[in-house]
């Protein structure tokens, strides 16, 4: 055991990342009571563990010990008003959860469009509209990427004067991260041909809402995709079966789901969405519109509130940071409440736009807490602090709705508070 | 339209893997009859399109139109002998498959462990012998990675004297991907502390058939990992949970699922699998033992048997390269058998011992065509072809069961045959 390894390198316990890569940080002392000698217990044989199993199913469900990790549902019986299913970021572990966990706001409910009869049609300022079905998509070279796509309103509770009680996938479930295939936008618009008038392309998605935004035609040129499949599948029903366009790293909202047409334009919509919900006022007087890029973030998600830790000794702190801007950086740990930082091991390979995992060692010696991460960026950005976000967008002293103000693209600084029983909270630092 | 990007780089219609990265490369005109132009067609409200959907659920589920995208199993009913599920890479596309359709062979079908009653022991030749439970090993630095398991006797049916009808699922199903969490075995051997005179880990696991197999301590204290995440949830059933011992590139049969003993010795214990099954003797009377690394392989998807030709005209090759010494350096594919060959587009970031995805743009003449994909990787192994593997290892003039010889470690090239009606078909070139 090097005993060099398990020094502080930040206040309140905060180990340096690389303690176990370079080896030699035996914990166990750390965990005295906790991890038992072999002596003290045999293996057990279970009844399970002597009979056969059940028939290997054509499509496996998980364990019926799972069954907890789920969404939280905001409208769970499917009343006419905007359904939210909230992301699970504590109970799940890596860097993109799965697709029945991957977050969904819905307008009007889940539709069960027959991908045979759906069509996408990009008209308007184009040299030659076309029709494109799921088929013919199909045979254009298409690509894979991880990205994340996060609603406009998430973290928007951090706006509150005082900070709710509340965990991460109450706080920070409107965010998830997939791996989408499909055809670049550009490919398509190559085979309209774009009139050079064409400074907007207006997005409509056909389930019932026929909810629309406007996407700069320098984003459609860019990186924008027509998604096929989530995770190497075809794409789940609430995240748009049979296509969404998928804008990465800008608003949630403006990844059009269920995607039926495009139409090149010379100016923007003013679409319910961009006129209303995504442009309030700011307190200069200046209105926070066309702001589509979900900036630099992080939050811990372990430990975090309903993950109590069981007894001194070590943990690990572990998280999720992502950036509209590109590639994760940096990403920084305090213990003591952003009085002392130390930097984390970054998962890689880097992905940009994407989710990337975020680790550090740590020894809590049982006292009381304060965890916070921040994160940088390649394009240079850095994660605010919630006093600077505040300063420049105000607050609210309620949980905000959707329409209230301030309430949307809050990526302010997440802070967990333990207590002496191993409890977690969300505090403000 | 710059034509020079439609020049073929290979016989029979290969293109540039970057033509469609340059842009320029309009392919409608390729596609005449098959893309419609958006004046032949108004975008139809489908009743769906203009009523409220269902309710969005806690965890979700694909749409009711997808329910043909599911694993081929061997032994639907459960009997008492093995049952292999083949994952449908020809029906998914991405770089890793989902979960539900990652590949499985039980030997005792899907065991239903309690989670917190399982423990792993390590034991034998260590300084300290422990237990570890399930929450214990949560406590731990964990690492997420992406990671290929593929089964020794995937893609067996090519050491057949006679190519089979098959398609992808029949003849390579027996390999997925997946990102894995978990703890370096590396950091919970720093924690029982190692015998100098072990040389070996025989890793057990609590289902019923209590597998067992060898694993070379220095393989262990490398990349091996106590997997507890499989895609961000808990592993499947029948991929072990709560907790599987993976070696990345290793032979699937290794990767031991529901492990619940880790004993170092002197030496391997010849448990079944690797005195027998994994132990064939060659043709020059070696045996082939302790062979454990899956080697370099590629095999294309996209065409392939099921998925028709549509028509000339343009369309995607597109498959799934691995190896498990590394990352994939270069794939090359070929329309024409093996004649010439063009270099094929990767996936970026490549991951080390997981699966990239290759594609490259293709015009059918409609006319006879020969697919073929070759991989290298970046310690400098080739694929190999058909003719050279079976000059090393022999034929069969039947399908191969397991136990057949030769059965395992084929990474043969596989050939696809396109005829003049757009079927593919699988051959022998």
């Amino acid at each position: 055991m090097q005993t060099k390894d398990l020094e502080p390198v930040a206040g309140n316990g905060l180990l340096h990342r690389r303690a176990f890569i370079r080896g030699g940080a035996a914990l166990a002392a750390a965990m005295t009571g906790y991890i038992q000698s072999a002596s003290a217990q045999q293996l057990a044989e279970d009844p399970w563990s002597l009979k056969p199993g059940a028939t290997v199913p054509d499509y496996e469900v998980r364990s019926q010990f799972e069954k907890k990790v789920v969404r939280t549902l905001s409208n769970p019986k499917g009343e006419p008003r905007t359904q939210h299913a909230r992301t699970p970021h504590h109970l799940i572990n890596a860097t993109f959860p799965p697709n029945a966990l991957h977050f969904v706001i819905s307008h009007a409910g889940d539709p069960d469009p027959d991908p045979d009869k759906h069509r996408l049609v990009i008209h308007g300022l184009v040299k030659k509209p076309l029709v494109f079905t799921l088929d013919t998509l199909s045979r254009y070279p298409m690509v894979s990427r991880m990205a994340f796509v996060e609603c406009g309103g998430n973290s928007a509770p951090l706006f509150s004067k005082e900070p709710i009680a509340a965990d991460v996938q109450a706080l920070h479930g409107l965010v998830s991260c997939a791996e989408w295939t499909g055809v670049m936008l550009s490919t398509l618009l190559e085979e309209t041909g774009i009139d050079p008038k064409a400074k907007w392309v207006i997005a409509e998605g056909a389930d019932a809402p026929h909810l629309s935004r406007s996407v700069p035609v320098s984003k459609a040129l860019d990186d924008a995709m027509i998604a096929l499949y989530q995770n190497g599948e075809r794409i789940m029903p609430s995240n748009g079966y049979p296509m969404r366009l998928l804008l990465p790293g800008w608003e949630g909202n403006m990844n059009i789901k269920f995607v039926r047409r495009l139409e090149l334009t010379t100016l923007p919509n003013m679409s319910y969405y961009e006129a209303r919900t995504y442009a309030p006022v700011l307190p200069g007087g200046k209105a926070y519109q066309f702001y589509f890029i979900q900036e630099v973030k992080s939050f811990i998600t372990h430990p975090s509130p309903g993950l109590a830790l069981k007894g001194p000794g070590f943990y690990e702190i572990s998280g999720i940071a992502y950036s509209g801007t590109g590639r994760i950086s940096k990403v920084m740990v305090s213990a003591d409440g952003g009085k002392s930082w130390a930097q984390a091991a970054l998962q890689e390979p880097l992905h940009s736009k994407a989710f990337t995992r975020f680790r550090i060692p740590w020894r809590w010696d049982g006292g009381a807490a304060v965890l916070q991460s921040r994160a940088w960026d390649d394009a240079g950005y850095m994660q605010p602090t919630r006093a600077q976000l505040v300063a420049e967008r105000g607050e609210t002293t309620q949980i905000p709705a959707v329409t209230a103000f301030p309430s949307q693209h809050c990526n302010a600084i997440t802070t967990w508070a333990v207590n002496a029983s191993g409890e977690v909270k969300h505090v403000y630092a």
